[in-house]
Parts: structure tokens; sequence; C-alpha cells
């Protein structure tokens, strides 16, 4: 890492003879770029800033890099929220933000082929009239797919249709010294020795350079709707989880939320939830070819909720009312960072029967800690998003009460043999963290496997490991 | 690999002091352990086996042939296709046979934790009365999980629900210097540094030894059932299979069988398959809640397979006419071997939209070499099984025509943009294939992988790369 060089006038006149018009330095290069959605990690301007258009750039502008000891930090949209793709070295940020063509939607091996810049966001308008759609929801949709990729982003339909991983059949890459890769293709299944592609998924720009993608898709859903279960009491709420996943009904989504982050997000939004009532609460999201196929599920589903203890089962089925529950949920992170001064974020996931537990932890957390704690998550997979806000805490006091608090976090996920990240990824912010979950043997396999991939570490150095 | 050392007689003495009564030798070795199914592979008698009950035993043995240098080829039941679980370098077989614990259901989290040596066949009995299932599906039902998992076995099922690696959430693996590890959890998600655990499965082994395995488990569905199509023409019988899988009705497995390889095992099983007419059929299976539930998926399959070229459609809802059809299918392999003096096999997977031009050339190739070539395969996922038969060839012959023969089916594949091995793996025997189909790079990139785990390459040396 110490023998990393500056970029020099002419490492500048390379790249802007390589990518006319596409390379800033100094001034030129706009704030967005040092940071991602949380500044709370810091500014970190990087030397220059690329915006590639092409494979053959990206090998010129690594070859190049790997031969000067440049770093190398890959970026799409920067919707991040780990400083994933800041330039905490220094060196060059080269962005995929102009790589946004959606290069094949094949529906007979129902695969669509993109550049890793195309917007979570845009992708479903190429899908149109396919009767094909792409299962991955993450939350940000303004989030590269190339990004998405890269930290193996989750989202709230994984209950049933998986993350990110799930639906990527195939990838170009570009190593750290400028060769061009093919990992797997348009086969939907695999056992020709160790899979490079998984190793790729979720390693966020530090083994190689995404350039391409392709991804399964599945024949779209002909409808869906979605249940709003309230309950007063938190444990029956999350409790009621299993028996929800377990009853052959096949959910979409199953989020939880609670009464004080849904204020928070009626307060954003300036527009009611439909209902108010209750302290808890499970949103379920049911997919199927009609309203009468997904009947018996509802039946099946209301009777078990009613029975564990919820207050209520309110069917959302017409476009308004889904939006009003679905609106909500989605404006959560927003809301509560609008809701405070600055705040910092834990993205663990714990196998599914321990989040009541963890909840009391993280509520026993915050008193002890004085201090005031959001979360909400996807309940159906253990994977919880919890947000710690500073208010009117003062800086010395905010970093004091921050670190033990996400210490006491951490812990508690560990002894409940969860893990740090459940999709949102490491980046630098949560390296400290990683490194204890790991442990030393797990740590230096994954930095020899780095050192096999990127031997100078040119390739967004200081993340992950 | 010129490095390793014979096992000697204080070796037989430190096993035998560790695991009494379950290390063999010399001619007390059973000739069972020096293949796996596929004899036609060859012959290698270890030095020593070892069965092994223990994590802290595998541990010690690890630790032991690390110091010392002897191969440690880990192996299951033996029921691998490529050659995978036999010592070509000699040293010892540390065999899972007799780790047969299923130590956890845990029904709240939909998981199961088990020893590797689990029996596929024997698993089911473990969940029964918990209304959960484990969908992976492979042919071979004597094989081992562990083995599964070690190859990411695929299966008929993994058009709907997936292969091995989707169902893999935790393992313990012991590294070759007989460090014990944890790879993932009950967790069903994770983006926390590189997945390690996507790196263990369909290693073969060759990186660490796998000593347990936690799997995710789904609702069962309450019933099943199974639609036969007859097509006279065999590229409107394949051509059919995208429609089939876009339709909607999220099948379960689609089947494409030839009526000579039907024949090949009526003759096998001494039974009539219920429709002999056609040239070449496919075979759907639907899972859901009910049969009435299940009903507009059958009359929207129906009507599509005739408008695409069925001659009919022959609906098997009950268990009789279920397993008159399931039951020839699942004798093909064992039927085609049967039918010939010996065979060679190719498992190679390629897009879905390319199986009507793999199967030309299928034929074209056969008739080329003037050798008899029985296929069949897993349609919905693009994963061909090809038997290429030695009948009445002497050796000579035999070993001429076969070495073109896989070569032509290799080459067709790659041009095809497909992969050595959908769901059977590498071993040794499709290793030459491997190297040349990913290339220099990407096999010096695996290589590097392993020399990571494995510095002194003891583990299951000679397979994959």
């Amino acid at each position: 890492m110490s023998a990393f060089q500056k970029v020099t006038s002419s490492d500048l006149q390379f790249f802007a003879d390589l990518m006319p018009g596409r390379v800033y330095w100094g001034d030129a290069i706009s704030t967005d770029y040092d940071h991602d959605e949380m500044t709370e990690y810091g500014h970190f301007m990087p030397e220059a800033v690329l915006q590639t258009l092409s494979t053959e750039e990206v090998s010129r502008v690594l070859a190049y890099c790997n031969e000067h000891h440049i770093p190398v930090t890959p970026r799409g949209s920067g919707t991040g929220l780990c400083g994933g793709c800041v330039a905490i070295h220094g060196g060059i940020v080269l962005s995929t933000e102009k790589m946004k063509n959606v290069l094949e939607v094949d529906t007979r091996n129902m695969t669509a082929t993109v550049e890793p810049g195309v917007l979570l966001m845009e992708f479903p308008k190429y899908l149109e009239g396919t009767g094909l759609f792409y299962p991955p929801d993450p939350g940000e949709k303004t989030a590269t797919m190339g990004g998405n990729a890269m930290t193996n982003a989750g989202g709230m339909r994984a209950v049933r249709y998986g993350v990110t991983r799930d639906y990527i059949l195939g990838m170009e890459v570009v190593l750290a010294d400028g060769t061009v890769m093919e990992l797997g293709g348009k086969n939907v299944k695999n056992s020709s020795g160790y899979s490079l592609l998984d190793l790729m998924i979720g390693s966020e720009g530090t083994l190689a350079f995404l350039t391409r993608l392709t991804v399964k898709l599945l024949p779209e859903p002909k409808t869906n709707l979605s249940l709003l279960m309230p309950f007063d009491d938190l444990d029956a709420c999350i409790g009621a989880v299993p028996q929800i996943l377990g009853c052959g009904c096949d959910p979409t989504a199953v989020e939880f939320m609670e009464r004080e982050v849904i204020s928070c997000a009626e307060d954003y939004l300036g527009k009611k939830f439909p209902d108010t009532s209750a302290n808890a609460y499970l949103l379920v999201r049911l997919d199927g070819a009609s309203p009468e196929a997904l009947q018996p599920s509802v039946d099946t589903l209301t009777t078990l909720a009613l029975s564990l203890g919820a207050k209520d089962v309110l069917l959302a089925d017409t476009d308004e009312r889904k939006e009003s529950i679905w609106n909500a949920r989605g404006a959560f992170l927003e809301a509560i960072k609008g809701s405070t001064t600055t705040m910092d974020e834990c993205d663990v996931v714990v196998p599914r029967d321990t989040i009541p537990a963890f909840l009391h932890r993280t509520v026993a957390i915050g008193q002890k800690a004085n201090v005031r704690i959001r979360s909400f998550g996807h309940a159906g997979d253990g994977n919880l998003h919890i947000y710690v806000c500073r208010d009117h805490l003062n800086e010395e006091e905010w970093k004091r009460t921050i670190q033990s608090v996400m210490e006491d976090l951490y812990s508690a996920s560990r002894e409940m043999h969860g893990q740090v990240s459940g999709e949102h990824g490491i980046g630098h912010a949560k390296r400290a963290f990683l490194l204890e979950s790991l442990g030393k043997r797990q740590v230096s396999l994954m930095q020899g496997i780095k050192h096999v991939f990127d031997p100078n570490g040119i390739l967004n150095p200081g993340k992950i490991v």
C-alpha cells in the first residue's frame, strides 16, 4: 500500500488521450466523488475521475495503473453505504456511470446482458413486453446493476427470489493487469472448477473490474398483493415470521416495521400510513398468477396471523393502497436520515429465529448509551437495518457513543452467529468489524486470494481485507 | 506433487492409534476404494483408507499428512462420475462414510445441519412430520450430501429450485494444516467479504475437507403431477422448452428423452413406459398446494404443448403413473450402462436455446466416428448427459474413438458458450477438457487459489487444476 504512486501530469495526459473529455482532475472533479451515501465515513477526493465507455478502455487504464502503482477505485452511481466506492488511498476513480447500455435481452434463454452502469430503476423498461422481470429488488433504485453485483445486494424480494448472487450467470471482468476475462455465461448451472464468478460477486471491485453482466430473468408474476399485519406485541410480531415462512404460501417479502419508524416516514413523505394503531407490523407480499390463485394463501395467512396475535390483517390489493404502504417502507432510510443530524448504520444478518432477541439487545444497547436507535428490516431473511441517530450529540460525545454502540451491536450479532453485512457490503467503514468477525485465518485466506488476483493491490485498496 | 511421501508403517501406526479399527491398508482395503462409478477412468488403490468419525480426527489426520506430505483424497460413498474421490497419487483415502449423523433439524430457521456422510436417500426420513423438504434432487440417491456439496450436484428439480449451491448456508471445513473453520451459518444472506463458502462448493475437496454442512429447507409442496409430452420431431420437442419455461407455470423439472433411451430403460427395468409412440418426449413436473391449484397450469401447458407440435399430453397424477414414468427416467444411466461393454460420459451444460443444435452435432459426431451415442438430459437447464457406448469396439479402436468423440463434443460445447460440467464435476477425468475450456489465465488463478488454501498440495491432488 505504501508503494502507491501519485497521479502525475503525464499520467493525466495518458488518460486524457485515451478517453478525451471524460477525464477530470483538480477542481474539475465534482465533490460528489469524494463520498457515497454515508458522508459520515469521511470525504476522500480522488486525484482523477475517469468515466469509461468500454472494456477496452478499462483494460488499458488498469494495465497502466498496475504498471505505475496507481490505486483504482471502481464506482457506479455512488449509492453505497460503506464507502466501498470512495478513493481512500487517492489515485483514480474509474466510473461506470456512462456504461449504461442494455446489450441484449434474450427471451429464449431468459437472460439479459448489460453494461455495469445500467441503473436498477432503468432496467425494467428494457424488459417491457417480454413477460420477464429481474427479481432482485434492493431499496436504492438509483444504484447501478454493476454495484449491486459487486456488493451482492439483497432487497425485499429476497425471501422468495433470493439475492443478486442468485441471478448472475456471467460476467466480463478486467483483471488488475488489464487481462479481459469471461466468467460463466448464459448457462444456468455449472460444476466446472472453482466458482470465480461467485468469488467476484460481493468482492466490491477488489479482485477485478466488472465490465459486463449477464443476469437471469424470470417470468413476471401477473399479480401481487400485500398483507399488513399490525401487532401490539413486538415479540409476537417477529415471532410469527417462521410460521408465515413455513406455511407453504411462498411469500415474496416479509418486512418488519415499528410504529416509530412509520411515523418518521409519514412526516418525511407528508402522507398517512393506512394504520398506525399498533406498535409493530409485518408486511407480507405475495406474487401469483391471479387474485383468485392467491386467495387460498391470503386465507391461510390471515387465519395464521390472527392466531399468532395480530390485531387485524389489512389486505392491500389496489395500487393506491399498495403504494401507500410500500412507498412508506421505501422511504424509511431517507426518513430516518432526515430526522437526525447524522447517523451511522449497521446491516447485520442473523438467523431468523434470533431476530426478537437481537431487537431487544438493540433497545438495551440504545438505552445504555442514551442514544436514539431506529431499526427496520427484512424479517423474512434475518437482515436488519439498525440506524444510530446522532441528534443533538456533540462531536466528541458522538464519536465515543457510536464506537461503543457499534461494538455492542456487532458483538450481539456474533453471539447469535450472525454476519457483519447482509446486503450492503463492507467497504472501508465495516472493515474493522469484518476482520474481528472472520478471525485471522479467514482474513489471511481472503488476503491470499486478493494477492492472486491483484498482486500490486491497486484495485480498490483499503476495502474488505 | 513430486514431493509426496509414501505412507510408512509409522504413519499407519499413527492413524491406527488415532482411529482404532477404522484404518485399512494393504490387502485389507476393499477394491471398492480404487474407483468411483466410472471404472472406465482406471483403478487407483490408495495406500490406506481411514474412516473418520469426527472433525477432531480429520483435523489431526490432515495436520499430520500436511507435515509429512502425504496425499489425502476425500471420499463419500464413491458415486462420482469423474474420478474425483479416487487416490490417483496414492496416499490415503479419508472417507466420510461413517459420519452419518443428522445433527439438527431446525424448523424455525428452516435449516438442517448434517455430517457429510449422510446419504441423500436417508435424509428425507429425518424431515418427516416437519412439513419441510430439501429441494436438490441429484439422480444418484446413494450419494452423500457432502459429496453433493463438493461437486455442486444438480438434479432434476433444479429448474425450479436451483442446485446444491443454492441450499448450502454453512459449512465446517478443515484446512490442509488441520485448522477447523466455520463458513456461513444459518443466515440466509451475506455480503461480508469474499464468499469462501461459494468457493468451497464444487471444489471437490481440493481446498479443504468438509466435516459439517448446514442446508436450507423449504416448505414441502403438498402435491405434484407430471405431464408427458410426446413429439415426433426432435427439434419441435426441444424447441418447446423456452416457451414452457416462460409461460409462468414455474415447472419443477423439464426433462428431455428420446425413444431409444426409453426402450433401453424398458429392457433394463422389465417394465413398459406409458407411451412409446413418439420419437422424443418432454417430461414436465409441477409442484403445488393442491391438484386444483395446479389445474390452470396443466391447462396452459397442455394447450401450449399441443400448439408447439406435441402429439398428445399425458397427465400423470396417480402414484402408479408417476412412478412408471419417473422410475424409467431414473434408470437411464444404469440402463445405458447395462446395454454396452463400457462407456464414457460427457456432462456439458449449454445455453438452453442451443440444445437442439448441440443434439444435432452429437448425432453427427456419433455418425462420423461410427459409435453409438445415447443422450438425455435436463432440458430445462441446458444440462445434457451424453453417453458414448463402446459396444463391440476393441481396446485400440475404443481409445482412438473416445478421444476424438470427446474432443468433438467439448469443442461443440465451447462453440455454443457452454461449460465442461453442469453437475458432475471435473475430478481427474475431465481435467484436460476443463483446462482447455478455461484458458491459461483462469487456470492460473484457480491454481493460485489452491495454493492459498493448500500450499503443500496434499488435498485431492490431480483434481480440477
